[in-house]
């Protein structure tokens, strides 16, 4: 439903990926103009037929609306395309349009070059989103935070391996777009049932000239009901957005009102509500949710339409068309939102302090009873913090009282432990494990990625 | 993707649901229509403010693509719409637009609007299309064909049989359409958080009176974050498109070239392909398979998108609307085709009856060893029965010929079977059950089911 | 994967509902039963061969491993359970076993079987659990807390409407249950090809006694490849699952650390952490969210199903059947867990209030507006209220501070507001709308729910 | 629901792929004696532990029933698994037992040593599915046969390109697969959440001791929450299964009692129907049909359970177990039936040639009009062929005799073309385009493709 300019354009057509009915028309029409020129590079078709033929193949000039109307005579709207086509270009070149193709060629072309456009368009917007979380990670590589598990308040982390871990999803979800789209964009060029018989023995240099024209792949074959290339493109797609969910759904997280740890920064007029002015909705993590939840449908419709009969499938393939505008369109806009939402992302470490402390040192429990082991014994140790625990939990004190303040303290000091002991112990910035080390090598692997070209 | 009058339209967007941008804004704006008219009703504003809004209340009056760049501040277009119609309309009449209300539950009541004339067309399709079937299943009660199991032959049917299947799906999909449609489709007003608190002791009348409006049912509490109706609109549809999907599969498989047993008339122009004037496309049918086929995992992105939090959702409501559009322009556009596939299909009861035959009579056997039981035993009957087969397709003769002119003949002359029972336990006329009691008990279940109103 | 007993089964396959392979064989064998017994019934079976083949369909009889080895052979297990069960009963009753029916026939009607024993238990489990929600809604019909949108807090609600719709959001998807069950579960009764042919004039009548027998509806006619029954069932649970996904969601945000207002009971042990003492995990909200978010592609894969090929399909009723298994378990499992869940919620009304303190009066903001409007204009007065929220926000302290002790002040006091009328709407409980009378309506609502029979 | 050994397992759990729960625990198992040998390389555990606890780490010995119940105490068996294991080991080794892990990344590692062994068994059967369809594609290169768009014959191809678009898909989407497997199988290891804090310095160190133990990649960090593994090794099994779902399909469409181009040969008792002994079911394609179906919607739970909060979901990560193992399962089980289906394959050239030569000729309208271009122009050239088609179709002649019995004769004749002109334009054999030179590059591909190591 939701286009460019339309009325829900703004939340699920955000940045420069562009499906539209326009961008699709012109993608045929950029793939029968490649075919004209490549015909007449073949000799195939007269010399000034692939110029005469490009400079007929704007969209501006076709009536999609007739063009829609048509399709339904035959199940999509190449015919009627080629048709116009033909009687737009000088008798000479009216020859070359469409010879030797079949609908599915400029269909399946064209989603070839729609997709390389929008791959492209997301690959930069995770970079760009990928380098503000590693200034996250990098600027806040110490910040202390509560590590949360189910739900629950665990154990101490740090923001800056919270971001490490949003770096390396994003670098790796951009890493295996690019790869899709370096390797598999190919074009599709085989007529009528893929032998290209209408061309005689020139059938394979006319494709390889037209992939050449469009600087997409040559297949080994025609692959009209192979639909591997069109599920591996709905996948590395969906990687984004699965990469991008897990991170909104953080930042929604973590800027509820209980929490406060990070908010968006947004724009003037962002976030807003008139009805309720204390609010700060997040809005771009917000969007950037109801764009990739839509996401794991479609692909499964992708998947599933790869069931297609002989030479062309009866309903299979055109059941892609939609799915793979719109997986592509909201990873897009995903991806746009997600650059809005972590560059514009301000993080608390006041408020994350605060936060932690106001655990009262129980997310430390495991590191006392670690201190404690060597003196007292796994089992000991771990009975005597959890009693600790127990009585500091059910009389509102922190665990410090637990230990110290408590029944408990005699056993402790007993053992000889000391309070200096027990503060070490239950400072957050001592249990932190590897937080530090991980953050570096994931700024350093994403030093290490490869740039865009 | 697809919107009617679009590139794809005439495929996807067929037939007269409508759930473009613009039907989508006249509905919200019906809906703010509707609330100050209510409003009004209860005293809650000025006399002639209900009138004043409904009059501004015209979708051609507001600039769609601007409210769509506005959505992108809040998550959604309603702030924007509402600060344009409250600047449209006399200033005594503005405290009454959006009053009370908040976002969610325009744009909610606006899907209910759209749902509402989405399946009240699916339905009148789904009447039509059950209608010609009817047809079909009275006029080829008797219509002699070979049944298929898992695409092989197995034994005889009738075209009848087949049509009474199509019906019965048909008409049990649009009662459970149309209960939906008269059960569950309510306003949606609840306020900032449920409590329609800016109202005062008021809400609940003016909910009621906002209902009475629009013509819709009054729920128990608003249900901003309950989206069972939201599932049960787009299962119902799913429904439909299921069993659409099943009709037009076997549509694909008789219309089949080595088959031949129906084909689609449809209009000029219609199914042919330039390329291959041979060729008799059945377009409908596969145009219903290019719609039924998106619509699970949209379904599904409905169903996952229920799991929504506290009192209003922070990604999951918004990633419910176009999967919501979609699943009804899909529906929409499958049971429009259905209706010219099936009121245009021509079956071919010479072409039914020279494939039966073709069959060598082999589906008989079974019907033959029922014969021979009560002579033979059943283990003995089914192994002369199986060896005079095995006889006969090795040697391509029918299984006349295995019974009556190979070695098992003398076994059957023994057991006194005659040639002549023979031939009767080889009529498929005489092997065919309750086929033309079914048929006649669908077309009673036709009658009896409740016209639309 | 999950089975009870299994290693993932205390979480996925918990409660009563069993898809069991044995319970799949136990139903096929008591289809097998209920057939033997219609057709003596109907004189087509020697006397005392319904109680033969009764007596002989034990599952444990049979070995289970062996059958779905053979079923490799033909594609499901029947034909060799057939064959086995006709061994085992007396040569007198072995022409009545699965005589007539085809594999289809005995594994669509255990389907329906198990369906039928699962929807019942989840029926029930829903009563439970509703029955336990009620008590909620009217122990804190005037509790108040904090209501939250997009996860921010927003405007005061009560818990007592929060559980009110949960209450309706369980009876709505039981009733949508009740329905499916009480009038779509019917008998599969077809033969080879939906003739019933080995019958001859006979198949109604036995289908009928067959449906009788085991208590299911008989069809209008056989509905082999008219897979609407399927896709109810797998949606009516979908909307259960859907309406319990969003319960469990707002209970583990409830009970996240920072939050506190509701936390599980559980039982000994449940919960907890060994690693970390402090947590205490909503361990059935986290189970519910585990099996309901599995329902979505499981659905789509019976929707998807439903295009099924002429008389037998060739791969998409295979696919049905452990989708089908899945969501009744998933589903089944899901209650179960939500009776523990809702039966042991605790709610803790004095966090609840502090959370709603804490929020510094600014969730009233709308109402001090409205307080202000009739003085000073709409517009004025929000710009006011606006006013004074920032400058109070801006300088750490309630939105009381910024109405009273801000630049602000004077503008109040130059409109005749007084301190005490500031309090007033700033008191929550006087700024909750139709709460209340909601909370009663969901009561009425769910008293005069059906009980189940 | 299927497992090995269960009722269903011989269709959808055949093969080697072992994701049951037996397996499920000796991974779990695997994983936390791979964690007591690294621990004791890098000196945090005893000499000795490592191999203790490796001997007890064995699955048998342990009561799955009761594992699976103590998991409804946490939402996963680990915690009960690892007190188990703990008590089962000498005193000295207790402490090495899962020191420094949590919960999840013992579930995690044991899902990626599934994940290895499922995916190194498809791809052995991708490769030998894979070098019988390369039989079939050199065998048949010059096979003629239809060519079939949209269900309708088309014109000519070969049974060698058809071959060779199965061939080119089941490669391309091996390698896929192998290069998930090789880069994408990482250890998990990142303790409580994320940190290894009980580790202190000595994380990473482990870390890496644990994948080399085990045979994994180690990751850049902890990947808890950073589910894009699991969503690519469900794309590339979905990968998998689209690629064999088309193939399937083909199989069962050529399998047509009324096409009879190709046959499952199986094995004794394969396919057959007792009811309808002249049947010849494709159980094996069927069966692949039966498992590639479930799969969509699989990977959509997978995708859509990305959104995962914090350091440790609630219950999205749950919800991924299931669903991952049933991927799994079913692309081995399809894979397997795959084999079957694909070494044991059929074609009849006979019959291929036959029902090309039933079609009259019509497939090579296009070639003829393509003869008559040059002499006639092209529009002419069309116009004479359809109206020559068009008589033809309308006598029930073949195309020959429209072009040469009819009116349009004196045409041809006039404008220079001879019988033996047309005669050749009506050989399919001269009407192949590029089909064996595509033939040729998918078996070059394949022969380059890179052999499993």
């Amino acid at each position: 439903m939701p286009t460019p300019g339309g009325l829900f354009g703004g939340v699920f057509a955000r940045g420069r990926v562009d499906t539209s009915d326009r961008a699709w028309l012109q993608a045929m029409l950029d793939t029968e103009a490649g075919l004209a020129r490549a015909l007449e590079a073949a000799g195939l078709a007269a010399p000034g037929a692939g110029a005469a033929v490009t400079g007929a193949a704007r969209a501006d000039a076709f009536d999609l609306a007739w063009l829609g109307q048509q399709a339904a005579l035959t199940g999509n709207p190449v015919p009627a395309l080629a048709r116009e086509l033909t009687r737009m270009v000088p008798p000479g070149a009216a020859a070359a349009v469409h010879k030797g193709a079949t609908s599915q060629d400029i269909i399946d072309t064209a989603a070839m070059l729609l997709a390389r456009q929008a791959m492209a368009t997301v690959a930069a917007d995770l970079a760009t989103a990928a380098a503000a979380v590693a200034g996250l990670a990098a600027g806040h590589r110490d910040t202390l935070m509560i590590g949360r598990t189910l739900l629950q308040q665990a154990v101490p982390v740090t923001f800056g391996l919270v971001a490490a871990g949003w770096l390396t999803g994003l670098d790796e979800a951009r890493t295996a777009l690019a790869r899709v789209a370096a390797s598999r964009l190919a074009v599709q060029f085989g007529g009528a049932a893929g032998t290209l018989a209408a061309l005689d023995a020139a059938g394979p240099e006319v494709a390889a000239a037209l992939a050449a024209e469009l600087g997409l792949a040559v297949p080994t074959l025609p692959w009209h009901t192979d639909r591997l290339r069109v599920i591996e493109i709905g996948a590395a797609c969906a990687g984004v957005t699965g990469v991008l969910s897990k991170i909104a759904r953080d930042v929604t997280l973590l800027a509820q009102s209980e929490v406060g740890e990070v908010h968006e920064r947004g724009g003037a007029g962002r976030g807003g509500s008139s009805a309720m002015p204390h609010k700060h909705n997040p809005v771009a993590a917000i969007a950037v949710l109801g764009c990739t939840r839509q996401v794991p449908g479609l692909l499964a419709t992708l998947v599933s339409s790869a069931e297609q009969e002989h030479q062309r499938a009866a309903g299979a393939w055109h059941a892609e068309w939609a799915p793979l505008s719109d997986v592509l369109r909201l990873t897009g806009s995903a991806a746009s939102w997600a650059v809005d939402m972590l560059t514009g992302l301000a993080a608390d470490p006041a408020r994350m302090r605060a936060n932690l402390d106001a655990a009262g040192g129980f997310p430390l429990a495991e590191h006392v009873a670690a201190l404690l082991g060597p003196e007292l014994g796994r089992p000991a140790a771990h009975d005597l913090v959890a009693q600790a625990s127990a009585w500091a939990a059910a009389n509102g004190r922190p665990l410090r009282d637990g230990l110290l303040g408590s029944p408990e303290a005699g056993r402790l000091a007993a053992a000889g432990i000391t309070p200096e002991q027990v503060d070490r112990a239950l400072d957050p910035a001592g249990y932190l494990g590897a937080a530090a080390d991980f953050v570096d090598a994931a700024l350093a692997a994403h030093g290490a990625a490869e740039p865009l070209g």
